[in-house]
């Protein structure tokens, strides 16, 4: 390839501009099914899970890829960039000079749920991306069937939740829910019992034999579990805190829970 | 007061200037002993442990100030400050308008290894400020007794730190070792065996007994526990991972870790 011949170097070019609304907007994304995975890493695991649209990358990195990299090249289309346009697109401070347009994964409720690991993760209005990403990674270590999401929760094709995910947004099952409430009569009516967690929670968390199937449900960083969502769980469950903290992160609070999960099925 | 006539105006005050410096760097900060605590929950924290030596205010929020915040500027030293003056001493995307001049706690490793809780997280270079404070935040919950750091990992009076403890800064200990080694050996000599969290340690996390007292060790987010370090570790553990994850979060270990401590000592 001549690079020079072809290479985007105005910020105005149409895929640029395509590139910056996939990165800006969840409503872009949702319409082209398309997002935005960046760095070697993240564009390596699309491309594993056959999932890589199109590379782009900088004239600089072009100039000193590796041999992973020319392999990633030579199975996709690609695009080479200037060095400054590149920069403009990326949503990291210091860009590694490539990202990845990404076939979206998607997933039926159905198929989450008939999932016979039987653990589920609930999330009513998670708003913070480094939070989202952080509890995927965490729930498919966990061994997690699969994560339900509230209608409002960020975008999961964030690109900040995407990073943060490292890799595990290609992996774990998720759905989001118009109606979280119906979702929770659905999995309590398939015999999933569904805890919310709160400060006020009637139980400790590691009081529920959760061996034979649950559903844990964490709710907004400021808010807690929404009270429409409260009325639908099968119970409460409390995180025992010690000092004067008012509340743990809601990553660390899903962590603790989904391990716990993990730690009884183990014994 | 009359605001008009004392109203900090520009950005070359040499308070400004002072606390710019305490925002950007650890050095100043160790130098002063002092460090910048944003937002109205934070600084009235602060004076609750009467760390609190002086309130800068924006001329908006003097303006309209609640109740609560009058309060804290009857009993402190104050200035107001123009807002567009405020927005460059703040360190958030949207300031609330208030910060404080908070004295650093300090404590010796001799009282917190006198702490009959026995229970210690070791932070082997931790360098992500969200992941340092959600520790700190998470141990206090857990019940922990002191947090001990080496000397490289972030500063915990970094403003990202400090916003991310949630207030835990002013009520966990800490310690900044030089030597984390020496540490590692203290606590031994005190009968506290010492575990590294690895992606190859020896036993599952909750297969440990830690109820006679235990320090956990949570290595670099890249790289893990130093060589020099695992080679003075009682022994090591692992969080067993489901999918193809490579790792967990360092938050999200030590949450799992001292989460697990905790159930242990209430059983």
């Amino acid at each position: 390839m001549e690079v020079n011949d072809t290479m985007i170097s105005s910020t105005t070019n149409i895929q640029v501009k395509e590139i910056l609304k996939l990165q800006k907007s969840a409503r872009e994304r949702k319409k082209k099914q398309i997002f935005v995975a960046e760095g070697e890493k993240l564009a390596a695991e699309a491309a594993f899970y056959g999932r890589l649209e199109k590379i782009y990358l900088s004239v600089g990195l072009y100039g000193k890829k590796s041999r992973h990299i020319e392999e990633l090249l030579h199975k996709h289309d690609f695009e080479v960039v200037e060095d400054s346009v590149f920069r403009s697109l990326s949503e990291t401070v210091t860009p590694q000079g490539i990202l990845g347009l990404v076939r979206m994964p998607s997933y039926e409720l159905e198929e989450i749920l008939a999932d016979d690991r039987k653990a589920f993760l609930v999330l009513d209005d998670i708003r913070d991306p480094g939070n989202l990403g952080t509890i995927l990674r965490t729930a498919e270590g966990a061994g997690m069937a699969g994560v339900i999401l509230s209608r409002e929760s960020v975008d999961l094709f964030n690109p900040k939740v995407v990073r943060s995910t490292m890799g595990s947004i290609f992996r774990i099952p998720f759905f989001y829910a118009d109606d979280l409430t119906m979702v929770i009569e659905t999995l309590r009516a398939n015999c999933i019992p569904v805890y919310g967690t709160m400060m006020q929670g009637s139980q400790v968390y590691d009081r529920v034999d959760y061996r034979n199937g649950a559903a844990i449900v964490i709710g907004n960083e400021a808010n807690g579990i929404s009270q429409r969502v409260a009325e639908h769980l099968t119970g409460t469950v409390r995180i025992p805190m010690a000092g004067s903290l008012e509340s743990l992160n809601a990553a660390v609070s899903a962590a603790i829970l989904v391990y716990e999960i993990a730690r009884q099925r183990r014994m």
